[in-house]
């Protein structure tokens, strides 16, 4: 993991390499830059052994699904936020197979194929995800 | 609907929830935080009862399409301008169903499923959509 | 194509009209906007002869599929680096078709159909490819 910020701060770059986690490597980022809030305003780069959801809103359950094969990375977006004291990553992503055909949806965990190339926008609003019964929305303090 | 903005002013985050018009939630938080132009620079959650299109460059005509069923909002790109003195919104989206599979396109309606997380970057570029006969390109006054 | 930047400078609106050259006319708004390093927020619009790739771990070769109907464009993350002293865009694409279905993967080239309007946050990180064998890596100097 190789992260910088631009001379005014507001904009955080992070570099994972091949094998790397891709959570903790981009927390790891993020702890190292003080980013508390933020958005990601774009990831590119590839993935393998990642796994995707989507909510089932009859069942309140993630159907997930588990995929090992390396897909380009052609979208992230999403979050940073404080949830129970600690940074809260919520992403979404959308990734090319080997037939150029598409999946996505939220991302639960992934390794890095190569490289991922994520910028991040740091925000002093004070985003946090509320104690609350089943789904925890983003709320500001 | 809540809408946040960072200190400087130029990021605006956007919550909308369960049941809400996409477009006129957006709208309104744009209305109250001031914003006459800017980019979406990430936005998800889900979306349930969306119309997306496709543009047949043949027909000259989008083709749309309706569906009911919640989906994952993995991607939403676009930008914020004036169209004959009122604010419009230009939203390209992907969205990932039950079985992980995408769909996408221009967006035309859609409600929110249990919550959007959008963030907007507020611009002083003029942007508008000027009179023209058919397509009406973005254009900066 | 036609370019404006924010007031600040560090945001820069590019349109593409149809028929040019999409990475030929980013490249030339980045240079008449002095963006040497940057990360691609928001692009939106329609390509159509377009070059997409997934890049196959096991022959490290992309593996291309050129696509001549126009899409609908729906998202585009990348960045903005130096590679042997040229602008370099990276961008990964997500396109829409005539059925709503989705493919995507790494563009190499593609020419604009009816628009495309894209959003791009300069850097002052001055982010490079450096030599090497194989990939080279988004590297900042």
């Amino acid at each position: 993991m190789k992260t910088y910020a631009n001379s005014e701060g507001n904009i955080i770059f992070v570099r994972l390499d091949d094998g790397e986690d891709f959570f903790d490597g981009l927390t790891k980022a993020l702890k190292e830059q003080g980013v508390q809030a933020g958005v990601i305003i774009g990831a590119i780069g590839m993935l393998r052994n990642f796994e995707i959801g989507w909510f089932n809103t009859s069942t309140m359950q993630y159907e997930k699904e588990f995929i090992s094969q390396p897909h380009e990375l052609t979208s992230v977006q999403g979050n940073i936020s404080k949830k129970d004291g600690e940074i809260f990553i919520h992403a979404h992503v959308t990734l090319a197979g080997a037939s150029r055909t598409i999946v996505g949806g939220h991302l639960f965990k992934a390794e890095v194929c190569n490289t991922a190339e994520i910028f991040v926008e740091k925000l002093d609003i004070n985003l946090v995800r509320k104690q609350a019964q089943g789904f925890r929305p983003l709320e500001v303090e």
